[in-house]
């Protein structure tokens, strides 16, 4: 059993291995070789996909496949490809979202939004490419030689991408903004398990397949999943009230101004911790309800980084 | 061997069996029980899909991946599921290509694009649903008991949509666009062949996938695909010069008003229709390369019926 300030250590060594590991695998994704013809190269659109993609995020949900795959004794190739298209998804998400007739956001991480820095129509498609090739990449044999477990990893982005998660979550949002009352704290929680929550679980369960986790571990890695997504968006819909722009690398305290859907308006700031500390716990309770011989440490590490980040 | 008249007979019977076969699964592929959430049901949304689907398309995608499938004696459930899923890619593209950042058409099929109906956002998202829920369908055991079969499925799609397919040449035609000096018939045919000829291939080879086909027969069937989506779009750019507004449900002679690049700008009209009849011959010519015992009947004639269609 590690002390509380090694395991913090580990965990942060960790984090910054994922994020490095997928970095460099987004990086050898995205080349010219992707690009088709051989006399017309669309050579500033690949720009755009790799500006939409290379921007420095945590990688938090890469970070959860690889050290969900680690726990279960796999890692390598494979687990980083499988990683990298599901932030590909991620990116494209974000991509669309910030377009003018969504969230029209000028700002993302701190950088001009991609329909801002290459154009909507690009953007439109950069997105439409990015959710594609994350598909090519997880049927692809390269990420796995089993077939049966790489229509799982299909299967499995496909739901938590599609009607029934983020999209579905994101049209619920729009929704939401327009209505004229608030919204209830479970209509809250329901609407974010499938924005942002949905990709988080699948992240984990990503791991899990490629892990080849039996029933039990991986239903056990699924509740920590749904309680690690919850806990992220309880977070950062805190972040939103509390930070300033200068942090945030976005337009801050949007959320309120739009009737967003969001936890702080729902129950309130306070209200707001105590479920994201609710969420922390349950996500560690699942972990500890996995055998003994499973090496929990960086992953219960990262249910509280979750909880403590501040941007 | 069937007369001429009788082949043309059976060739019609067929693409409109398949058409209504498609409508049928379009439509109950896409009902509530997609929805997610129980008291958060975004309906409206579930509208625009089939808004977007359900518009009374000739089908011919999912006509070539049944009547290809049909040939190699496979039919049935599964084989409608995949048709399908190729045809909301097809619509899809359509939505997204039509989107104001984009080809800002405000029509469709003679209808309001989707756009137009629902509004930006909402087409952005029913774009991302379409293709995401394609994945879906295809991964699902439901399509193929066989994990192989499906992964082949799914990565087919996933290339033919992707950047060395549609939206690579979506891109290039973009771009094409902004182009001061006019485009090559090589230039055209090889960003046509992506644009609109890898999902028609792919429609092809998909049947051939489901049906099983040995190495030799995928091979010529792969150059019976390639031949009619180039024979396809040829006959659209002809079409587009030719037609006026209310036959083709969209606006007519847009091409020559934007510096699109089209076989016509490139050849002229009649050199256009020569090209369109090479490629009709080469698909009729790969039928003929297949063993005797097959019966190519509607497939050639689905090949003449492009090179003829007017709207």
């Amino acid at each position: 059993m590690m002390t509380g300030g090694a395991a913090a250590a580990e965990f942060k060594a960790r984090l910054a291995a994922a994020t490095q590991a997928t970095e460099s695998k987004l990086d050898s994704l995205l080349t010219p070789a992707l690009l088709p013809g051989e006399t017309l190269r669309p050579a500033q659109f690949l720009e755009a996909m790799r500006y939409a993609c290379l921007d420095g995020g945590k990688r938090f949900r890469p970070f959860l496949t690889i050290e969900t795959a680690r726990l279960l004794g796999v890692e390598g190739h494979g687990v980083l490809r499988a990683a990298a298209a599901i932030e590909m998804v991620h990116c494209y998400s974000l991509v669309h979202d910030d377009l003018p007739a969504l969230d029209n956001d000028d700002l993302r991480r701190g950088r001009p939004s991609t329909h801002r820095a290459y154009g909507e129509a690009n953007a439109i498609l950069v997105g439409d490419a990015l959710l594609t090739y994350a598909f090519d990449i997880l049927a692809d044999e390269a990420t796995h030689s089993d077939s049966q477990t790489r229509i799982a990893l299909v299967l499995g982005l496909a739901r938590a991408a599609g009607l029934g998660g983020m999209i579905g979550g994101q049209v619920l949002d729009l929704e939401a903004e327009q209505a004229i009352q608030s919204h209830s704290a479970e209509t809250v929680a329901r609407l974010q398990s499938m924005k942002t929550g949905a990709l988080l679980l699948y992240a984990v369960n990503a791991g899990a397949i490629l892990g080849r986790a039996e029933a039990e571990v991986r239903t056990a890695l699924a509740r920590f999943g749904r309680a690690v997504g919850a806990a992220f968006q309880a977070a950062d819909d805190i972040l939103d009230v509390e930070a300033d722009e200068g942090t945030l690398g976005k337009r801050a305290g949007k959320d309120a101004g739009r009737n967003k859907a969001t936890l702080v308006a729902a129950v309130g700031i306070e209200g707001a911790r105590q479920q994201r500390d609710l969420w922390v716990a349950e996500a560690i309770g699942a972990l500890d309800s996995l055998p003994k011989s499973v090496d929990t440490t960086v992953l219960k590490e990262a249910a509280c980084f979750v909880a403590a980040r501040t941007h």
